[in-house]
């Protein structure tokens, strides 16, 4: 646990946060500035900076609880398919520093782009997509 | 092995490719159309459409070669960040349509934005970069 980190914060259940999914290792919970609907994020329990920092469990713990979520998103939001995604250093749009994978839900036609421009979403929707997901 | 997949005949050594690293389930490649300097691409030697169909041990192993090859770009070439990015169906940018991991280097300040336009790189820059990489 690193003091000042957000995700350890919600790992702790300190900082509040809408969990779907969680294993020993890792746990998946909504995006706050989704890209797109259900818009998730998938970190190791255990502190590390960075994709390269994560042990080799924690790494593979957190990737195959992305891939569930990414056949969860397909099937139960109707998404049209899915990205992930994990940035590495704050040139390549980290903001977070506590290792996480993005797992963003694509629907035809979307317009995203990334970077994406955080904004906050409307939480009542991101509850609602939320408990589809759960 | 899928007919007409051109990454399983990069796995097969019927297309050429310039390879950087492998294991027993995956090998990494330059890509030929590089979104920056030192762009690869880890592939799982068993054939799967997208990371949705691939086997945990797949999964796992193209994403322990990626983790060593995001450290290999940020050491050997200078990068400052990198991307991890993964594309699961055409609605979300996929174009190969047999299971990849991006490794996308990122420099300080590079215009990156994703979707990229893909253009061939420089062969025999991708070549130097590869050799730095090997
Ligand atoms: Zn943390
Ligand atoms: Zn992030
Ligand atoms: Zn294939
Ligand atoms: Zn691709």
């Amino acid at each position: 646990m690193s003091e000042n980190c957000i995700f350890c914060g919600i790992v702790a259940g300190t900082i509040p946060s809408t969990q779907v999914a969680s294993d020993d290792r890792a746990i998946a919970f909504m995006d706050i500035n989704p890209a797109t609907r259900g818009h998730l994020l998938v970190i190791p329990r255990t502190h590390s900076t960075d994709l390269r920092e994560a042990s080799a469990e924690d790494l593979t713990a957190a990737t195959l609880l992305a891939q569930s979520l990414v056949a969860r998103v397909i099937e139960r939001l109707d998404a049209d398919g899915a990205n992930l995604l994990s940035c590495i250093g704050a040139d390549a749009w980290q903001s977070v520093f506590h290792t996480h994978l993005h797992v963003i839900p694509r629907y035809k036609d979307d317009p995203l782009q990334l970077p994406w421009h955080p904004t906050s979403g409307d939480l009542e929707e991101i509850n609602a997509t939320a408990a589809k997901l759960s």
